[in-house]
């Protein structure tokens, strides 16, 4: 009899077909592998060909837009927002329009073409969280920005169009709808409570066990309740924190560490599958509040299970959570 | 520079990129086409390879589950829901839960393997609507029941599994969050100023004519203002009409030329793409309102512009629907 789950947290619900359970390897279709071949403008010395670097972490002496850095920031080449101009938002009868006003950079994660961001060592993880963390604090003050978003398209299904290891960011003028849903259902719950939602999950998951892949001093990794996407999986610091970028100091290399992990188990488990991975934050000016948790949401593209979810918004999972945990805990 | 819009109905901002406009050549990657080869189990002949009928249209004389049908309806063979049991609504702490009891049914829209439904002589693509209407009625009666979910795969990119022409339908024993949220921002909308914002939508759409693709005396066809996806096509009755299932006899043979020629036009122009479409239409037990309009939300699946909006759940559409209409005009 397959299930029907309701997130805790958005109150949405999703099917879960525990009946044909698909296990890991009823997925397994398109590998990414690094090719390495062409032209990359990622690489060490083509720094000319990107736009000028926001941010890079150097040996000391090496020069701006040029080879000795571990991690760059440069604006999207093709960017999906302009950076330069006004708002002017504008209403015509029903309808409600702005310019596209925006950021859209691009993390290259390591110099090494061929690493992914599972391969790589922790240091350079760490590198990649902390330069999330100085363009979200940078980009806070320029106050057309109402939210930062903090996203990795990794292989082509999930939308990479470079190979080279790179996260991405989008400031936007405006809170995306699914963010201020989450944020204002978590702020119905406290309001109602006194509790956050996210607190209260990760309590009753810990007491369940099932469901929980690792976890470290700070941090827990766990496939939630009612998962949209077969092996869904959520990371989120085990106490409650409002806002990525206001992370304690030894946060980053506890998050590196976990993050690691778990993309090295997914690669295990699901034969190095392409995923995209969202960063779940506090919206611009709201960052401290007892309401909302921030957490990484991970999802594997596993090809071949999108149709249906595409056309209705409604999601139907082969997958039930207790599976997905199992074999990533497995995985090693 | 690109523009930030934001759905009237929903209130959901998408990005259309009008700098680098795709044109409808840029998209084209996988035509569908049915290769008719192997085994089909909805084909006439075959129909012991599926569950008993629950419906078919059918020439005099042809027995139940035998051929000489010209429309058939089949509970899915694989189905995501059980037709069996109680729900059995359960919390667990923070969790609820529910057996997945609904009916899962493919509409076999010609015995005719080798036809599309863009291809059908008007004929079937009208009984494929009558079929979807009775099929919502009887299940409807169903007290278990609170949405009738219809849509159609076309095509493996857009999760068909059988090539041979279908449409499906899903009855939920709950109201997915999407349609939820879609009803009560047009009630909340009616609520303020006593009038359908679908209805307000189409007046204005009609007064500026640049999204309008094509339309009959009772239904219109457009591009909406926001769309999420490059060609999104909706089809909306002109008058107010708030459940597909409560259609005046007229309209059914309307829709089917309207829905027919705007596939055709699609396969056009964008050479024979895969696609989903969604009849949104109003819950079970709230047919009868002044605030929902039903209509079809059409969205051809065009590969490799999907990435990011999978993980982040915001959209960016490279596309102005002003584009993607004048496309589907001129497509003859």
């Amino acid at each position: 009899m397959p299930e029907l789950r309701k997130d805790p947290i958005t109150g949405r619900w999703v099917i879960i077909s525990t009946d044909r359970a698909r296990r890991p390897m009823d997925f397994v279709r398109e590998s990414v592998t690094i090719k390495g071949n062409g032209f990359c403008p990622f690489c060490p010395g083509n720094e000319g060909k990107t736009p000028p670097e926001v941010l890079a972490y150097r040996r000391n002496g090496s020069g701006r837009d040029t080879p000795g850095w571990s991690l760059r920031v440069v604006p999207n080449k093709f960017p999906a927002l302009g950076i330069e101009g006004t708002l002017d938002r504008e209403g015509h009868g029903l309808f409600d329009r702005m310019n596209g006003i925006g950021a859209h950079e691009v993390i290259i994660e390591s110099p090494d073409h061929m690493s992914t961001l599972a391969s790589l060592p922790q240091k350079s993880v760490e590198e990649t969280l902390w330069a999330c963390r100085d363009r979200m604090l940078d980009l806070k003050n320029d106050r057309r920005f109402r939210y930062i978003l903090l996203f990795k398209n990794h292989g082509e299904p999930a939308g990479a169009t470079v190979e080279h290891t790179h996260s991405q960011l989008i400031a936007l003028p405006i809170v995306p709808r699914w963010v201020r849903e989450e944020v204002d259902f978590a702020k119905h719950y406290y309001d109602e409570k006194e509790r956050c939602i996210f607190c209260d999950v990760i309590r009753q998951e810990t007491e369940i066990g099932e469901r929980i892949i690792l976890g470290n001093d700070y941090f827990i990794v766990l496939a939630p309740y009612a998962p949209r996407f077969p092996f869904e999986t959520w990371i989120l610091p085990r106490q409650h924190s409002s806002a990525f970028e206001n992370m304690p100091t030894p946060y980053y290399g506890s998050l590196a560490q976990v993050l690691r992990e778990v993309l090295q188990r997914v690669d295990l488990a699901l034969s190095h599958p392409s995923y995209n991975f969202v960063i779940h934050t506090s919206p611009v000016g709201e960052e401290i509040n007892d309401h909302y948790h921030w957490h990484i949401e991970m999802m594997p593209k596993l090809t071949k299970v999108a149709g249906f979810e595409w056309g209705t918004g409604f999601y139907i999972n082969p997958t039930p959570p207790e599976e997905s945990a199992r074999f990533l805990r497995e995985a090693k």
